[in-house]
């Protein structure tokens, strides 16, 4: 049996893959990935999602070269969710922090905003270009971008 | 703004929460939340979940006692995955093991089946009853249980 094949796959033949550091144990990131993306992933090391909006897969690190080298992939129960202990090559979100999880749902800030807890360790705008701090991602900055939208009705994923 | 009212919930409402042991920093299992379980989880201090299958609120542990007690909550940087840092009072995984991320994609064994890293911890027959062992999830135990089936066309979450 393939490895692929052991992936109970969604309807639209996705899985989300968590991105964990493997030293500080960090949780980094979530994405999608496809069989493709999966495969590509067993194959060089380095994690590889599928962009839903593009359609295509992409390398996560391609244009900022924060590429996320990885050491073990692992199944949850259900076969459903994939994590991968990585070798962080640089910061993981596109915003410019180590983890895409750079915020606290609580306490709200005194504006009832949500209030960053981590450093920020890159300029978006320098690495990524103007788009990137116009909030329009691009490249491999889009990973995390609605997770949840490919879920939708009858809609691509 | 209230608290939910931040998170960016799929067409279905919901978002997946991954628990993470904020010690061993573990990643323990990954579910679904909606606004009704993400309150009642903030609320309580302890992991609730959205069980789509029976289409209510569940506490992780309401059946086994290995409850999750959530100790700081995160979003990511597209607020639409939650990542809950935890002090795990019991193996978080139906199976019996501390998280549900116990077995490797690869290598694959000689059969060419998933091969288990991790010790069991309990045994699913004695916690939950004989169902548990037949492979059939209920109470708490179905927290995991096809993560990706919500996803699907226009079915229900």
């Amino acid at each position: 049996m393939p490895l692929i094949d052991h992936i109970k796959w969604n309807p639209h033949g996705l899985a989300p893959m968590i991105l964990q550091d493997e030293t500080s144990r960090e949780v980094l990131m979530v994405g999608w990935v496809n069989e493709e993306a999966l495969a590509k992933t067993v194959e060089t090391k380095t994690a590889h999602f599928w962009s839903r909006s593009r359609k295509k897969l992409w390398k996560k690190g391609e244009s900022s070269g924060h590429v996320q080298v990885v050491k073990d992939i692992r199944l949850d129960c259900d076969v459903d969710v994939i994590l991968a202990l990585v070798e962080s090559k640089g910061p993981a979100c596109h915003e410019g922090f180590r983890s895409c999880f750079f915020r606290r749902l609580e306490p709200l800030g005194p504006d009832g905003e949500l209030v960053t807890f981590a450093e920020r360790e890159f300029d978006p705008g320098e690495v990524y270009g103007d788009k990137a701090t116009g909030g329009i991602h691009h490249g491999d900055t889009e990973s995390t971008e609605n997770v949840n939208a490919g879920n939708r009705g009858t809609a691509s994923p």
